[in-house]
Parts: structure tokens; sequence; C-alpha cells
């Protein structure tokens, strides 16, 4: 029988109690974090549950990962760092306290479960609107990489930036290509991201150009959330690395193409990349996510042994990009591509960043790279989309090549079932003038 | 008359009362991390300072960053996680109140002030021999940039690699280029690195090649400690850029030539970088290497406005790295540099990092990439010194081309003033052979 959660919840809604995904809000601006779980429109606050007793299961009874203890015990000496602004301390536990967690909820949400369903007052503290809250970032980022992992963008990029004989090089197809990534300017969904200033090729031989950027881009991605670390000397293998992730996100790894493309040889992107990166605020648990899962793409030349995979997983998730063009009030959908279309396995990533004795810390971050399917509407980005420029969208009477002051760009993503969705939510931004 | 102090400095120390560099040290292994300023050969313990009173300026006065005032007042209530186990705060602080820290702890450490001269009890308490503590990192590093800014260090890797024509590439006459690190691989100097494994270049069209790197290099480096950062969108102006840096310290960014050689298109180095970055325990503040100061070199073409400095400063710090071969006792020398033959100011540095709106925190770590010198015998690694293992080095009845297991790596950096040092002591490190 379909499990059911008490509290209604839309067909449509991404948040049936199959997913429960985790984030952190405030119930007030200014107001302290909190750790929450999605369930239909509302927000469960687990800092009440677990100061209720109810995570009562081996794993989490005695831990403070939700609310530390010094505020139960002494609740008069109570400071802000003593609550836990992130999830780090729960992503450090590892699977059997997720698992507990998972279940845990699941029976306080079900409809058979009467301790929070028969309980007004508890209920009225621990359930929260979702449309009265804001979202935080809901993990500290130690580091953050960004991998290259979807064939179909390798090949993109390759064949608008060298020509269409051998677009993708030759390491790509033995290697999870990545590079670090700027973890300060990581931020949660609804921020707002200032287009940025920087040097452009010069025509000929004059100086480079300077001033905002003219090809603003985003990069549909998503991002796997590390969960216990390893460490220093100690890779993680490809077999177990999915003990060591939590879930994922969304990302948009806003882009500026013109910076990047001067700036890149021979260290890689840096100030192309680095003023903002997106996040969607929800964490989509890989238990939730694994009813969803088929297998990835054949791999042909065969990994080396360190990334060859018993089984080699991907998700059906489809995801899509919108845009609403500065002024106007419509999303136009730009792209639909899906998860599925990965190379390179979220766990052949996390194996590939640690082979060198590389250390992973709870809460680091791992973007895919973007995500194009094969098809000419499943492309990532701006970049892909209009090839270069060339081609310009059109959006509800107005075109683009890239990205206008204005503009808000939202993506989507969402694993579809028989009987319910379990689903990302949005990652948006929208982009304000340089500074002058 | 030359400022002295009451603690006997030998002439040859790198840590006269003109120095008095920052650091974190253990009392004894295990117990908790404590702020200390070297001086001779004792390390002064600042949260002994502190608590006895004696920061007593306006700015440090009330201020909690050498010890939590909650175990100053609640001392029953403390709690590891109540204890600076870093420096970030006083980072934070800025330039006044490192300016009031510096003309306090030179005063109380003076040949004439009695306070701590005279009070035995509390040099007892507050000064601990330098060979009784361990070190530890001093800081918490949000995000770690390597820049590449020595043009010596630019031609011969351009040489090497693609030749004697043009071997500069265009755009690093206009940008200090860098790329991202990895922070959570950071180490204090001692700590073993061990040999990271990873794919090199295929022969012909075989199999990339996977094992311990066989081209296991050290980089000579130094890097800035960001103090106070900046919002995410506002740039910091490259005039008012040495008020974010709080210090220097020496850097050994270990390189893995034959993982980076084969993974570096087109995103730049990850894995053979990601494995271990070697840092000296002591801070070395811009104040106490202000008399120390130089012109850079000329810049030509000229820089952008945005990197136009109305002075543009280096630093005059002799910087040395000898090995002792594994299995051996001395030290050779084989390289000797300096901090001033940097083409790109680390203030430069610090504003490029910016002007895209990235966003700097305390504790923020720009390498400056390999100090190579215009010398042959001032190169910075092994790559520029035994010209990609072509040339090896004769050390001590034995040879090199790059390390091998049991190598020991020491850098040493040092100003010379008419009458004292002003030093960084030691970074060091030693290779540990890959796991089976
Ligand atoms: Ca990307
Ligand atoms: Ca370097
Ligand atoms: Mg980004
Ligand atoms: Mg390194
Ligand atoms: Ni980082």
């Amino acid at each position: 029988m379909l499990l059911k959660s008490f509290i209604e919840v839309h067909p449509d809604s991404h948040f049936p109690i199959q997913n429960l995904p985790y984030g952190v809000f405030n119930r007030e601006p200014g107001s302290e974090p909190r750790p929450g779980v999605a369930i239909g429109d509302y927000v469960l606050d687990l800092s009440v549950v677990a100061s209720a007793g109810l995570f009562d299961g081996p794993y989490l009874r005695n831990s403070d990962c939700f609310y530390q203890a010094c505020f139960l015990f002494f609740p008069i000496f109570v400071r802000a760092s003593d609550l836990n602004p992130n999830l780090n301390k729960l992503l450090e536990l590892g699977r059997p306290a997720w698992k507990e967690a998972r279940i845990t909820l699941q029976k306080l949400l079900s409809a058979a479960e009467p301790i929070l369903r028969d309980n007004a007052s508890l209920r009225e503290k621990a359930l929260v609107p979702m449309g009265k809250v804001q979202m935080l970032l809901p993990i500290a980022i130690g580091d953050y990489s960004d991998f290259f992992a979807s064939k179909h963008h390798a090949k993109n990029c390759g064949v608008i930036f060298r020509g269409p004989e051998n677009p993708i090089n030759p390491n790509w197809f033995h290697i999870p290509i990545a590079y670090h990534g700027r973890a300060s300017s990581v931020v949660i969904s609804g921020t707002d991201i200032i287009r940025p200033r920087g040097q452009g090729h010069p025509a000929g031989n004059s100086s480079p150009y300077f001033g905002p950027s003219r090809k603003l881009d985003f990069e549909l991605e998503m991002a796997t959330v590390v969960g216990p670390g390893n460490e220093l000397g100690k890779p993680v293998d490809v077999n177990e690395a999915a003990d060591h992730i939590f879930g994922l996100v969304l990302m948009n790894d806003w882009s500026a193409r013109d910076v990047q493309a001067w700036e890149y040889v021979p260290l890689g992107p840096f100030l192309g990349k680095s003023f903002g990166t997106t996040l969607s605020p929800w964490i989509v648990t890989l238990d939730a996510l694994e009813q969803f899962s088929l297998d990835a793409p054949e791999q042909n030349p065969p990994p080396l042994p360190y990334l060859a995979e018993k089984k080699s997983k991907n998700y059906d998730i489809a995801l899509q990009v919108s845009i609403i063009p500065a002024g106007q009030k419509d999303a136009h959908v730009v792209t639909r591509s899906n998860f599925k279309h990965l190379y390179w396995t979220i766990t052949q990533q996390l194996a590939h960043q640690t082979i060198n004795g590389c250390n992973l810390r709870p809460g680091d971050l791992l973007g895919t790279g973007t995500i194009s399917g094969p098809e000419p509407d499943s492309y990532g980005c701006l970049l892909e989309l209009t090839w270069n420029g060339q081609n310009p969208l059109s959006l509800g009477g107005t075109s683009r090549t890239f990205l206008e002051d204005g503009d808000e760009v939202i993506f989507t993503g969402c694993c579809k079932g028989d009987d319910y969705y379990v689903g990302f939510g949005k990652c948006s931004g929208k982009i304000l003038p340089s500074p002058p």
C-alpha cells in the first residue's frame, strides 16, 4: 500500500512523504537557522522533533546533530554559536544514521501515526508553512569541485572552440575531468547574481577588453553533497563511494564566457566562475532517489580499475531550465535535460577525487558539470543553446544570446514515480547590473 | 636605539622582537590549541597574555580573539569548541587591531618593561620553550587559490612544454593567472606527504599509466594570509588591498608532474596538486616585513587600471630549498631564490581575485606560485632545476630528477636587516611511499 502522510500533499508536489529532503531555514529573517525536512507545503522543524525526544533510535538518540545538547541542558547559556547553522553534523554521521532518520520521520509523518498527527500543540510548533520561511545555505562547504561529466557538453564545447575534428580531448575518456571552484561564493536559490566585471580577449594587438561580462551564462548542473569524509592519503574505493554521499542538489554554475575564454590557459577557469554559484535549498537523499536509479551509459574505452564499478548507476531526474526575461512575467522553458545523460557517475567522480589521497570533508560539494543531453533542446547552457551566440533564442517576443540584466533563470528537477514525484523544488537567480 | 627584548635572542634567530610572527601551538599533543608569537627560542602564549588583561588597548581589550570570553566568565562550562583553534578572529579584526597587538607585545617583551620580565610566575605560564611545543595549522582556510606570478617560472614552464618561441601565453602579461587549489589538504610543516597515485599520459594507443607518481616535485612558494574579507559583489581596490592582508607564510605546493600533465587540459591542475600543500607555522605580518619592502619589477605592458598601483611593492625575502635525500643526514641546498622576483604583486593578486565580485574571507590563502629567479640556481622546482628530468641534480653522492620516497624537502625564508633577521623559520615535509 502506498505510504501516505496525515499532511495533505498535492499530487504535483515535489515533497511527498517518499522524498523528505533536508534543508536549513529561518522562521523569521535574522532568527537562528534550524534544520528541517520538506513535506508538502510545510517544513518540519527537526530541532522541535529532536527536543521532543522523537529521534529515539540508537544513532540519533544522543546525537546533537539537529540541536546542540548544551542548549537542552543549559538553555540559559545558549549562544548563536551553540546552534548548528548547517547540516554538517548530520552529514558526518553516515548512512546508518540517515536511514534511521528517514524511518523515524516517515513513521512520524505517516497517516497511521498519532504522535504528531493528534498533538495540536506539537504540530503547531513543528510544522511551519513553507511560504513563511526563508531557506538558507544548508551546508558549510569546505571545498567545492566541479566536474565535466556530460559527454554531450564536452563534445559541444570542443566543436564550438576547436572545430568538429576530435572535439573531445583524449584524456576526457579516461579521467572524470574537474577543477576546484570557489566555495565562498556559493549562494542559496533566490540570491541575486551581480554581473561580474573582468577581462576579455583583446582585439588584435590592443589591450584586453575590461568591463561587465558580455557573455554571461548559466550552467545546468547537479551537485553531490558529501557525507563522511576520508583521511588524507586514504582513497575511497569506487564501490564504497555511495556511502560517502548524502544526497544531491540542483546547481547553477554561473559562467562569464568572455572572461573564462581569455583566462583559462593554462590553469583553468577562475574569475569566469568564482562570482557566484547557486544551490537549490533542499538536499534530496540518495535513499529517496534509489527507486529512480538506472544503469549509467556504457563506457568505452573501459575505465581504469580504480574507476570500474560493480554497478554503475545514474538517476532518472528530469531537469528543466526556464528564463523570465527582464521586465516580463512569464517563464520560458529553454532546455529539458536529464541527469541520466551523465557519462561519469557521481561515485566515479568521488573516487577519482580521492585516488591521489585527497581528503573529503562532510559538506564538500562535487558539481557534475553541465548536464547536456543529445538533442539541441536538451543543451545545458546558452553557450551550447545559441552556439556561442550565433543562434539567438527567442523568448516571448524578445531574444537572447547570453543573459541580460534583469533576467531570472530557474532550474527545476524532478523524478516521476507512478503515484508521486520526488523533486528538488527550484534553483533560481536574477541578474543584477555590474557595479559602475 | 635598537629595540631589544629581555629574552635573549641569538643574532641568527629568525624571531627577534622586530618580528613577532603568529602561530597556533599545543603545549602537549592533544591538548587545546593556543595562539602564540615566536620570540627567540620561546613561544609567548597569547591566551595567557589575554587572560592576564595585558591586551589593554581599545581594539583588543574586549575582544575574544585570543581566548573566548565564555571560558573567562564561566570556566566550568568550557568545551573544546569554546577555544579558538585558529587565528581567524584576529585576522577579521584588521590592521588597527594588528598594530595595537604589535605595539602591546613589543612593549611587553622589551628589555625596559618589568610587567612580564619581573613576574616569574607569569613568565613561567606565558613563555614556553619552542622545542616543547607542537605547531598546528594556524588558520581555518575557506578557499585557497594559487597564482602564477613569477615570470621566470612561467617562461621556463613554457620553454619546457611548448618550446622557446613565445613561451609565455599572451594573457599572462595582463592577468595574474591563478586557479583554485584544495583547502582540505593544506597541512602544517613537518607533516609527511604520501606519494599520490594517479594517471599519467598513455604511451601511443595504450591505456594511461596508473600508479604512484613518477614525477613528484616541490614548488617553492609563499602565500598571503587574508585578513578582513569583502562582500560578494564588492571588489577590493588594488590600492586598499594591503589592508586585507595579515601576513605571509612559506608554502610548498607539492606537485605530481605526470598526473598534472595528463589531466590539466582544459580545466587546469586538479589531482596533480590536491594531495598536499605544506605551510610554515609562523605567519610573518606585513607590518614586520614593511622595512624590507622594495619596488616591484616594472610591468610592461602596463596593467589595466584595476591592477595599476600607486606604489607597487615586493619584499626582499631570501628563500632557500634544501633536500635531505632518503637515508642521508645532511641537507643539500638545491636553490636560492627571493620573493622580490615576483612580477605580479600580492596586492595585485588580491585585487584581481575580487574584481569579478568574488568574496574573500578571513583565513583565505593566496599562493604566489613558484618563485623562480633569473638564474638556473634560483629555479623554484625540480621541473625547472632538472629541466623536466633531463639534467639530474647531484646531492651528496646521489642524484635526483624528481623526489624519491624518504626525501625530505626544507624551505627557509628570511629578511636580512643590519642587526637582525626577520625570518619565517622552516617549511618541511618528507615523502612517504604510496599505499600498495
Ligand atoms: Ca561547470
Ligand atoms: Ca603552484
Ligand atoms: Mg560558479
Ligand atoms: Mg598542493
Ligand atoms: Ni575551497
